[in-house]
């Protein structure tokens, strides 16, 4: 698709950029399977999983693709084609393994690979190569968590793109209705709201709302719930949109109203503390403590945030411990949320990118717990 | 959801037999992380990456689940609770591969890992045991490969759900829309007839049905395309289905109804020669001795077929060199294709499942090329 990804002058930046960090770090060279990463610096969408497809990216000397006859005419019509990659096709009776390590130079002393490489793939290299890999993550970290300019605006366009769709999720939370139904609803309007794949759905009504990683069930709503619906797709060349909002199906009680607007400004003085040399785990702390003042520390039981972009979870963690300080372009969910088991549980979460004095949402619903009315 | 598990039983029985084939293969134990290979053995839909989820199956001792606080009220949800698995649960800070050689009970010499591990766990378990792991896919390949009842009934299910897809979809095939646009719809189609979860959809127009792996683009359709349709979803408790028609804008010329023709018969012979102890690569031949003889093996790039269950892509691969004799229960793809590079392709696939005596098909749409009136 035409709209599936950047123009190869992105790449060919990326390409550099990762054999320089590849080479400060004292390593041979990269080894990219299908995956994040791989989308990162080539724009390649391939998913082979039983056959190998690598990018192997040499510290110095040119980029080689290894991957199965079979792929070939999909990688011509790829950006791979523009970037004038070598390409060393291989069929069955051959060892794509050593392909790889040719492509490395023979077998070199120190190779990342990247981290979803799968162990299938893993095993036989590291026999080949005769050492353990190293993961590529901390040579591709800083360049991943940076957004360029292209980057942003498609984060921009998924967030609008989900917040449409929490625009219809009252109409769709009916009494009597499932969770099931709720999301299927959901998924085509996250597909018709612009983007080309849905990543993920969760409706957590009533006790289920207490569960974080709740996806959905056949529970049926009821009038009283609270409902946490936490959604997001993929959008142009791959970025991602992810946004909770909470609903009430019927007038919440006075306890959920002011638990709820508790939890309203944590989100909130997590944003606002949002600027360029702000550590993450600063970020994590400033909300936290609106909890925690409250007494509602216990219920608060996961982190922050996770950065996002090809992938919906990815670095900067918004967490204790991580003292990353934060740069113009880091794009991360702010979602702080209070749980209480076998009840209900509610989160409010937007995606907010790090500006040079402070920080942008690209989510842009009203933070309130939403009322659904009911007749 | 209720449909997304079979009872708890099914799961116990996986679980002894693993075991079992792990003592006979004189192995310590099984590491699985989240993948196929957990959700055949536990259900599980677990789909974490950067923190670590993995069921541990010592060869002999009680299965241990490790995996971060956070999931742990989704575990207890699942068939996990009902199997009364050792639940070890970790927090940042605690070394969860630790954890998981505790489980293995020390430091055990020959562990073998789900062949989906990545390389982000698989590296640090390996520092943590010691020793590099080997592949589980010996220990589950003979488990998986045969389906049980519940198994070939959700194939079933499956497969007449996609049927029904491509009952639907001449009414999709318009000139001037684009194949980007046939893809939404059927992706819409996919899951509106029963499926959980769109799995793939290639809609290859004109040049591109020559690329077999060609997704779709934004391509128009024109008078006088064939139009190769390959797509899948997944259905009830993650099974698949997979099926391919080619269709034709208008009435095809002489030249591509005879080539087609001869592509029919190559399936055909293929589905009428399985049977148990017919090997994989006899399969194979059969379909491609067809071609050969119309002198067409040169446009036949790629095996005959492949394995399919909770995986699109599994064991047993119906290609040379795989002397597997067949047995009843084996499910997979026959799906000859002709390729003419830069003109037009065509594929016919179904999926089938071996029987006492032969095969029966879970597709059952015509096989002919499918003319769609043109005004």
């Amino acid at each position: 698709m035409s709209s599936g990804r950047f123009d190869a002058d992105v790449y060919a930046r990326r390409l550099s950029a990762a054999a320089a960090a590849t080479t400060s770090a004292g390593l041979a060279g990269l080894v990219i399977t299908p995956g994040y990463d791989l989308r990162y610096l080539i724009g390649s969408r391939a998913e082979t999983f039983e056959r190998l497809t690598a990018l192997v990216l040499p510290a110095a000397g040119a980029p080689t693709v290894v991957l199965p006859r079979l792929e070939l005419a999909s990688m011509k019509e790829s950006v791979a084609a523009d970037l004038g990659l070598d390409v060393r096709d291989w069929v069955d009776g051959d060892d794509p393994y050593r392909l790889v390590a040719d492509a490395l130079g023979g077998t070199p002393a120190a190779t990342a690979v990247t981290d979803s490489m799968p162990a299938l793939h893993l095993l036989p290299l590291a026999r080949v190569l005769g050492v353990m890999p190293v993961l590529a993550t901390d040579i591709l970290r800083e360049l991943r968590m940076v957004k360029e300019e292209a980057e942003i605006d498609a984060l921009r366009k998924a967030g609008a793109a989900i917040d449409r769709v929490h625009a219809r999720v009252p109409e769709f939370l009916v009494p009597g209705r499932t969770e099931a139904d709720v999301a299927a609803d959901i998924s085509k309007a996250i597909v018709a709201e612009g983007h080309s794949d849905v990543a993920f759905v969760i409706v957590g009504s009533g006790p289920h709302g207490a569960d974080p990683h709740h996806g959905y069930s056949d529970r049926e709503l009821q009038v009283g719930d609270i409902v946490v619906v936490d959604i997001g797709g993929t959008y142009g060349p791959g970025y991602h949109s992810d946004s909770t909002r909470t609903y009430s199906i019927g007038e919440p009680s006075a306890e959920v109203a002011e638990q709820y607007s508790i939890l309203r400004r944590a989100q909130r003085v997590a944003f606002d503390f949002v600027r360029p040399g702000v550590t993450a785990e600063q970020v994590d702390a400033a909300a936290r403590d609106v909890l925690a003042e409250a007494g509602l520390a216990d219920y608060f039981v996961h982190r922050t945030g996770h950065g996002i972009g090809l992938c919906v979870h990815e670095e900067p963690y918004i967490v204790a411990g991580n003292k990353l300080p934060l740069k113009p372009g880091m794009a991360f969910s702010i979602e702080p949320g209070i749980y209480f088991p076998g009840r209900w549980g509610a989160r409010i979460e937007d995606i907010v990118i790090v500006t040079e004095d402070g920080a942008l949402s690209v989510n842009n619903r009203p933070h309130e717990l939403i009322v659904v009315p009911v007749s």
